[in-house]
């Protein structure tokens, strides 16, 4: 039997992610019920989460399912990556073996595992949520890699659709902003991928030194490109950035190309404060209407100023509750015993 | 749609108290089924759990509904409670945010937070439940903050009348008792007034120095006034408190005048190791028969002598079981789909 | 009302491990659904766990129940051990206490508690679980103590039934392997137990200084000789070991000898990394077909090389898969409501 996973947006054909974004309507629309019945997830958290733990329990428990939390080094078992490693340091399992035992205990399996080590040229391969898919025979979710965070992508297509209607064409505006911490870049390339599989006009700001990783910009461009849209221009400045923008996604993530260089990237980081939204700077969006988005967690008044985020603009927390009806209709189709309409139970 | 929270007994008319007790007692007879279906309760724990946790838990599952349980810093981001705070520091999350977030996933919040920080004037105003209760748009269950823990005394009520029947105008004294540590006056201060609220003749024991928040006090009193009781006495001695008592609830807290001054507390208290419940003391209780009551954790031989409590007039495990009852109740009442008897199933 | 533990194996009579075999295999055929419904286990981890956690969470969810787990020390309080302690240290609430409020909450309780301290004689009482069962008023399942883990060994006797068909008087080699640390003997010596109950010739292989405790050792021996089998040879040779074997049973344990010395068994245990099961001496097995067997946690290419963890003599997956069926029969034995068949729904 073949076994689906949900890794990257990009697994996803158009008509999948159409039939995904659909019922993710229906089912905030309260039209779905049940279909989870004795269907279990387990989630292992190499990373801690609010969101994303809340919701996938609550998707799991709404249709009668279950989600098991666990959380290698706290109450499980550290977990070892390496293929073929001579176990006898700290790592008290393999994730071959995890990955196997749970896909008997579990009907899916999420991991969520941030990037590790300081060369990015392992970090990028995600070998821990692959060797997980790779070696668990039941569907495995991507709850945030290195690399992709889909199931974000997911509620931020459904987010772009629900405030902005008819989204072709429109402009989908991806600016950095200053953290204290440098983040992974999993968010904003799949931010920025889920907008370019609407056919959006993709902008991307960012200061020099925070390009995402080639690939991804490649992608991206083409991922556009593909559905009608385009990746116009990749700037360089604040301010110019959110002239005409529909859609405003704000997020810091660190240098890709001083990954593993810790303090060289906090001095290059430390002079780019201002990279911030500011009420003043949201003026300059399509009528001043442009819609604010953010995956959340947010550092207030560092990223996004509180007077932009309590605003009319701010779509943060409808972004965020549409992380539960997405993952609902992910979970109906990955593992769903059959989707019933609320009115034929 | 307003929402109801449930912060402090004293948030309860008498006629919502009464009924909520009346409740309980049916549930406990096992006369209540269901109620709670495709409910979430989102729990959120700054600080550990037992009792709350797994009473809570057992409750949501009992009828039907589920529990998911955060704890932050541990598995879930750590949360900034201060407004219009610049979060370029440790937190990665503002409470605003959380409670906007959780109240699209869950139906109720609960929330655990002792008191932080080394200024009383700061730490009594109970800023975290309250910001919880201030943005989300769900009921705010306290599950302990500096000040009050509402659901101990909803079971503290129902285990008064349980055993003593009827309890109006029966002596209830609250004694103070040593402990390695300065611990919240929120149990002492709830559990007075849930006597209080019964009409009894409290008595409040503690040595000099113990005084409980006087704003507290001052509440206490004219509880007792209004239901027909009284506060008697404030003594400052641990043998002559118990006289008379017809229940004695025992527990230690830390100085108010002190707070924020760990080394003088710790000097103050250290010679108070006496104020413990031993055999001999009970039985200067009405008949020797008061029964003993604590919220539990308890230190055994530290608050309250073996003797006393593997003995036939504690009631804790009972006291600590009616926490389940009480709980089921009040969500049942907050956000239950109405309450259906089992016959009618 | 009397109540029914389960500490250890030996706690069966021969009808009722037949009984809870026979049921184990119904359930994983998918023939029995429900029997859990509005029951509560509450599950107490000491040490860390990920087969056990998720095995007994999905065990109660998929017949209606429901799991709550407890981790003293991190989110729940520190729990006391010593009978009669006067508890003014870190210790936040004993045993007792928790024992008997947990038994007011929940239909059963599990606990996970390793060896502490650093005196056997001491550690090989198992006070902990113990404790928990003198003072809870329900059920207490053992999820591994110092001495014993039943849950295993019920998993490993309906994996040696399932893979060797009749297996009276087949061959059962536990062998020791080195590990990097000093691990308990609950298993080896459980798993021992399990195979002499089934009637097999239990050969343990080890290097000096590793025999299992001695009243374990005896009472292998004598279980093995009432069910027809027999405890064959104690040998030194990790090549010997495995000649003939129907069934090899990996596992790593410290020296009870030298408990509570880390030093010296480091020491003693450092020329030992030979012991570990290669393909090579898997070749010596019956026919080269002899099923490899372990309890994972396995550390890769130190106690079994990913040769054969790999291959087709191993069965450790379906041996980890069946801790969750007889943990349901197990369940539905101890706290279950009768058991339906699928047919009869």
């Amino acid at each position: 039997m073949s076994k689906r996973d949900f890794l990257a947006l990009e697994d996803l054909s158009a008509a999948e992610l159409e039939g995904l974004l659909a019922l993710a309507a229906r089912v905030k629309r309260g039209e779905i019920s049940g279909g989870l019945e004795k269907k279990v997830l387990a989630m292992v958290f190499m990373d801690p989460s609010l969101r994303t733990r809340t919701s996938f329990e609550t998707a799991m428990f709404l249709h009668g399912g279950h989600a098991v939390v666990l959380e290698p080094g706290k109450g499980s078992w550290t977990l070892e990556t390496e293929p073929g490693a001579v176990m006898d340091g700290a790592s008290v399992e393999h994730i071959v073996d995890a990955a196997r035992v749970l896909g008997r205990y579990a009907d899916a399996l999420g991991v969520r595992a941030f990037p590790r080590g300081d060369d990015w040229a392992v970090a990028r391969r995600d070998a821990i949520i692959n060797t997980f898919a790779q070696h668990c025979d039941k569907p495995v979710i991507n709850l945030e890699s290195a690399r992709r965070h889909p199931c974000q992508a997911l509620a931020d297509a459904m987010t772009l659709r629900e405030k902005l209607g008819q989204v072709e064409g429109k402009r989908f505006v991806l600016t950095w902003a200053w953290h204290p911490k440098a983040l992974p870049t999993a968010v904003p390339a799949s931010a920025a991928l889920a907008a370019a599989r609407l056919g959006m006009e993709i902008v991307i700001a960012r200061p020099e030194g925070y390009e995402l990783d080639p690939e991804d910009t490649a992608l991206i461009r083409k991922t556009a490109q593909q559905a009608g849209g385009e990746l116009v221009h990749i700037i360089n400045d604040p301010d110019d950035a959110l002239v005409g923008a529909d859609a405003v996604y704000v997020k810091s993530w660190g240098s890709v190309k001083l990954y593993g260089k810790p303090e060289e990237e906090a001095e290059w980081r430390a002079g780019l404060r201002d990279w911030r939204l500011t009420p003043s700077r949201l003026r300059s969006t399509r009528g001043g209407k442009g819609i604010v988005m953010h995956c959340l967690p947010v550092r207030r008044n560092v990223e996004i100023d509180d007077k932009v985020l309590d605003g009319p603009n701010s779509v943060v927390v409808d972004q965020a509750e549409n992380r539960l009806h997405a993952q609902r209709a992910l979970l109906l189709e990955l593992i769903g015993s059959g989707v019933k309409s609320e009115s034929e139970k």
